[in-house]
């Protein structure tokens, strides 16, 4: 539960993280829960999707469930954790069948069993939550907070591929291939175990490049420089709008300086030591009140 | 997740149902996921609410927020599990501080802590969702399926009191200690830990005794003798109504004959080798069709 979140939801953020005073919780400025139980490491993650808010009307019931997965175990891969299994918050629809065969099809194609959850009919548009639990597979598990000036930034590929089969959804043009990386995206599930011995600090990027960076900023009390040039971008994203769009779930991670990533990965900028701003995109801070991301607390489902 | 639910729903958790292979789903019969994991047992649940569903138009958001860490922890407390930590679904609302309020006090109280979750800026009614996490304390877990002919029926205490506090509450009338068993149930989370080691099947009353007492039956492929005159009621508590009320969370479960539970308990009935009905309720098999608790799928907040 990240905590640097726009309008109504910041002061209530700001006091549930007064009330999430275990360790496991990291001060809800994590991707994960994090906690030692029996003589392994337990991760885990809640994350909700609401109708009208995350999915477009009309959109394949298949590919919401898919994306409601997914999303839970990119967390998982951010903490170079291995899925253990999911329980599924399910507020029933016009659509269930679909729903359960973008389910099966996400669980089958991540090896992650289904061990339970609860099932609803509400009112109105509809909730789906999903929690999913992991086997950390490296310890100490990666944090947000432990970059360190001097160290390099990565990114696993390019952003924008999202972004663009989001906007052909939406309006009603694409082939299926073409809208995949919005409808279906894959969490780096391998990727994060094979990084997590030996990143400094690792998160995915959900909510947009910049504001996910300032994120990881914040938590570790550095700022970070980005190269916009540097950064892999899907063919045809424009550059100013994919840095700032989520979705491609990508990890974004620090290393120590000279350090290479055991998978592919771009080097897209560093980190310095704590300076006025957490965050510099070619040398220079973002306005205040620039958007860097997909600032949840707002109702359209255009995240940019 | 409970597999025999009423209308639209019946189908859905079918089809769902064929999903959870895995051991520790227990076949979604069961008020838990139990999970081998660093060599113990966790024991995890996730219960959603809807607002118009689940709870009463302008309740107090503190007592909604109490009522859904008190559900979850009473899933645990049926399997003898103790609170490792709890992780929240929450769509933005217009009394979110009153519901911190409550959440607060629940965790307190029953000394579990916050470890995580999602908060949303949803449309429409209202979702919540809470996934609870626990330590098995004894091993087999308690699971539904473990009744057999010949053991007797045992229910912790009485049944009505949450039903006389809804009706109150509903009515606007009743002081808040008179309201106080609907708004702020508490899970027997000691009463499970003690029970665990001797019980052959236990189980939490959410739905009613009848229904509760049905997918027992079920689960355990027997058939469950109730005794009416047997059961403790709450003072005024009609009994037709309160045996097929929800809300109290006692625990019911089932021990070899003769032996005596470690908690204060009431024997309310015996267990015989399966027949045509899963219940009997003074001897009779209930009609087809009569409702014998709160069947998920209905759109009322009145579980009776």
């Amino acid at each position: 539960m990240c905590a640097d979140k726009a309008g109504s939801e910041a002061g209530f953020l700001a006091r549930l993280q007064r009330l999430a005073r275990h360790p496991a919780a990291r001060g809800f400025a994590d991707d994960c829960a994090v906690l030692a139980f029996g003589g392994e490491t337990l991760v885990v993650t809640h994350d909700m999707m609401a109708e009208g808010v995350h999915w477009l009307p009309g959109q394949d019931e298949a590919d919401i469930a898919w994306k409601l997965v997914a999303t839970n175990l990119s967390d998982l891969a951010a903490k170079g954790a291995e899925p253990v299994g999911v329980l599924l918050g399910y507020a029933l629809g016009s659509a269930d069948t679909r729903f359960l065969e973008g389910l099966e099809a996400a669980l089958v194609a991540f090896a992650t069993p289904l061990l339970g959850g609860d099932t609803i009919a509400a009112l109105g548009p509809r909730c789906l939550g999903l929690t999913a639990l992991g086997r950390a597979t490296h310890r100490p598990v990666p944090a947000r907070s432990g970059a360190r000036a001097g160290d390099g930034l990565w990114l696993t590929g390019a952003l924008g591929a999202a972004m663009l089969g989001y906007e052909a959804l939406r309006d009603g043009r694409g082939t299926p291939d073409e809208t995949l990386a919005f409808r279906r995206p894959r969490p780096l599930i391998a990727e994060g175990r094979l990084l997590a011995p030996h990143v400094t600090a690792m998160m995915d990027v959900s909510d947009g490049l910049l504001l996910d960076a300032t994120r990881l900023a914040r938590a570790s009390g550095v700022t970070i420089a980005i190269d916009s040039a540097a950064v892999p971008l899907a063919p045809l994203a424009p550059c100013a709008a994919a840095l700032r769009w989520g979705d491609d779930y990508q990890l974004l991670f620090t290393l120590p300086a000279g350090r290479q990533p055991p998978v592919a990965a771009f080097a897209i900028g560093r980190v310095l030591p704590q300076g006025e701003a957490p965050l510099l995109l070619d040398g220079v801070a973002p306005a205040a009140g620039e958007r860097l991301g997909y600032e949840h607390g707002a109702s359209a489902p255009d995240p940019c």
